[in-house]
């Protein structure tokens, strides 16, 4: 490591709480010191910061775990970081590792078991928090373990140009099912289908969305990877065949509100279908990594599944890209890439 | 059987169709003709009518199997009867049977799937249509199947009073579970607690039904077996535990509603409890109904479940008494007894 650290840093600090869509003047650039590790303790350098939409929820502290943030503090996130300086037993200065060092250029990491090193050689080191992180193992557990799918079943999810929804169409596909997804516009329908190979892709901006499912899943639906809640949720309701499985993985229509969450679908249609319906937290599947990390890695060696990334460019782009992700303009898993 | 066989019965027809809560002028008391069974039929002549919720969508055409009830036509009905001239095999007369006969003095059997033979030596014979008839297999599939009880956990039950709901709370008594209910006023709850022995029974009809059921599950819902949708069903499903199932059983809160059903509640409370919900339809788990004899018409012989019924006398009181129940004004399964 022959770059030197500096004494000061670049973040991005909330500046205030959004009122719903988040503003990029919600979020103010600033420059904070770099902190040096205590026992037990590495720091590393930002790569790459994973943009997510459960931070919506961190910011307006509705997330399951987190703390709220302040006005004030350095925007949290998920990252990639290269180790620059180490008192820690495992991490060496040159090694890769995702870490959680937040919105900022350096972050100080300790032996939480929220760490993993990366073998730039088995992939590129973006996808440790895109398809071999987090939203992969999402799509892994939620899909494979909460939606138990059989081959020849037809498998729906929404937001599937997402990191999370291109994944469980292409792990169904690999799983024998028939993956059908739902999409905001011809681009990313497109995308959804050439590139992440889906039998079909339904764009729910245009047409009645009921009519088109239905001919999209003549037989019904079997598993629901809902990632979206709202209308879409509804209509798949409408829509499931006998001994359904419904997995709610996120809420996308709902993380911009303010105020009580608004009420959901009719559950009519649940008992009907005698379909079960699970909450995924995947905070929980934390055990199934290994297994996960394992065939997701070797496949995407193999080509047999893809991912694609929206990249944007330097720390002070993170508030644009954030409030494009949350409103739904990102093509692809929205990544920050340090300078 | 010295009862001579007449030519003409009284039934009770359908007059018009109810809007919103059904009258008594919807219905109308007739004459018919008394038919003869062809062979592999019997004539029974009714004892008990169970009057039943499921009911009012049957006559709106929105019940999962049951064909439309038109005008003029003889209102269909699950019926204890005992069969007084016969060209079945397996049914002589004078023998009691669980058939469907309507609302009606005498009726048709052929060898269906749902005729049933009552032992009088064993139970009451109107408990073939209560608790050891449907009401009582959808509490044991529902609870037992569908909830997976375990030893410990906390079973919340509304309509708790009602003959589902009253057999849910003594099943997961004896599952060694806690069994809370939910019901409408003093007397039905002062009824659970003390006939059905539930350790607690809120009444929602005032005070914050949040409030009460935090006070009564304080480590939360296990499993919510839901009678009745709506409100109530938002509230529980306010207070999960983690890994908690709610099972759907009844909507009773809708089935007076015309037009598309309402909204039904949030379900961000479902994924913050990794909770699963399962919709429950009676019909798929008759072959549990052995089982479920075997052992319920043993414990209400020992005294360890008990039953309530809400008894009509005379036919022309059944639509009085159907339009009670739609109100949510009876006490115990809803039952006409025929002169």
């Amino acid at each position: 490591m022959s770059r030197t650290i500096p004494e000061t840093q670049r973040q991005v600090q909330l500046r205030r709480y959004p009122e719903g869509v988040p503003e990029t003047s919600d979020f103010e650039l600033a420059e904070g010191p770099v902190p040096q590790p205590a026992d037990g303790e590495f720091l590393s350098r930002t790569l790459y910061l994973s943009l997510d939409p459960y931070l919506r929820g961190v910011i307006s502290g509705r997330h399951l775990y987190a703390e709220k943030v302040s006005t004030g503090d350095v925007m949290p996130g998920r990252t990639v970081a290269q180790v620059v300086d180490s008192r820690h037993p495992d991490f060496a200065p040159g090694d890769t590792a995702v870490c959680s060092n937040g919105w900022q250029e350096y972050g100080l990491s300790t032996g939480a078991i929220d760490l993993r090193k990366l073998d730039p050689e088995a992939a590129p080191v973006s996808t440790g928090i895109g398809i071999l992180g987090m939203p992969g193992l999402t799509a892994w557990a939620g899909l494979l373990h909460l939606g138990e799918p059989m081959p020849g079943e037809t498998v729906l999810v929404s937001a599937a140009c997402g990191p999370v929804g291109s994944m469980v169409g292409q792990l169904a596909r690999i799983a024998g099912c028939q993956a059908v997804g739902i999409a905001g516009g011809p681009e990313k329908c497109a995308i959804v289908k050439d590139e992440f190979r889906f039998a079909e892709c339904i764009d729910y901006k245009t047409g009645d969305l009921g009519d088109k499912l239905k001919a999209a899943c003549p037989e019904g639906i079997d598993i629901y990877f809902d990632n979206v809640g709202g209308d879409v949720l509804t209509a798949a309701m409408a829509n499931l065949a006998q001994g359904a499985r419904v997995v709610l993985c996120g809420m996308m229509s709902g993380y911009n509100n303010t105020g009580p969450p608004p009420p959901g679908p009719s559950l009519i249609p649940l008992v009907m279908a005698r379909a079960t319906v699970r909450g995924l937290v995947v905070y929980d599947h934390e055990d199934k990594q290994q297994d996960f990390l394992r065939a997701c890695t070797r496949w995407l060696q193999e080509g047999r599944i893809r991912y694609r990334e929206d990249i944007a460019e330097g720390i002070e782009e993170a508030p644009d890209a954030f409030c494009r992700l949350m409103r739904g303009k990102n093509v692809g898993k929205a990544l920050v890439q340090f300078a």
